[in-house]
């Protein structure tokens, strides 16, 4: 999770976090954390998985997910992302939202429409890039009870 | 702030929350929280401010806002909001973000149009209404800074 958060081009999350901070928010405060691990038990992602309201929101959920750089693309986001929505489902949730997709980060705001999502809007300048400065970032949503 | 919360038709507080649950959401985890005062020093009115996300999107403030029953029509929402977006910008923040304004809250999403904010979306039943069921949130946005 370090070189994800250090570079901080994708969660907004202070790219200085201490690890316990990390740890609180990944792992203690979500509702139930997963990691995805290959045939040697090596872990090559993880995500979180948490109410994204209380109350009369806590039907839509949110989820975070994380891909450790020597596994990229290998498939490996989106086979969480729906481990992930199967998850939520079984958990009672009837939704997933996503509040801020960073609109740079192409690559996700791809998978996430392939995996059914849609993008609700578009908020101006609300990710603050390490190198890009302010960019838009997209919240997406997807129903998923039938 | 009770009658609101018990109600439950305008946020997504759990409807029989706690006094002290209430108090940390809404003063003690914010940044600042004030309330409106008339002449006599009767609070009519309440709200809180606090970033909307940490790190890179620490830029964005959120703000909620309650009125008391007994000062319901005196326009008191709409000068907290004003007064809030003065705030924001003291304290640093570019923009305010609203998360989940109930559709049903019809009053509300004309008022925050009225002060600036536009719909950036609408976020299908995402808010479970006590008597209507799952309803449509809209997230509403507006850039402070000049």
């Amino acid at each position: 999770m370090k070189p994800v958060f250090r570079v901080g081009e994708t969660y907004a999350f202070p790219p200085d976090i201490p690890e316990k901070e990390a740890f609180r928010i990944w792992v203690e405060l979500p509702q139930t954390t997963y990691v995805a691990v290959d045939d040697n038990n090596k872990i090559n992602g993880t995500y979180y998985i948490k109410p994204n309201q209380p109350g009369q929101g806590a039907h839509v959920c949110n989820c975070g997910y994380l891909v450790s750089e020597s596994a990229r693309g290998q498939g490996i986001a989106s086979e969480m992302c729906d481990h992930s929505q199967q998850k939520a489902l079984a958990l009672g949730f009837l939704a997933m939202q996503f509040n801020l997709v960073v609109s740079t980060n192409e690559g996700a705001v791809r998978l996430w429409k392939k995996l059914g999502f849609s993008v609700i809007g578009t908020l101006p300048k609300a990710f603050n890039h390490p190198l890009q400065g302010y960019v838009d970032a997209l919240i997406m949503y997807k129903w998923l009870s039938v």
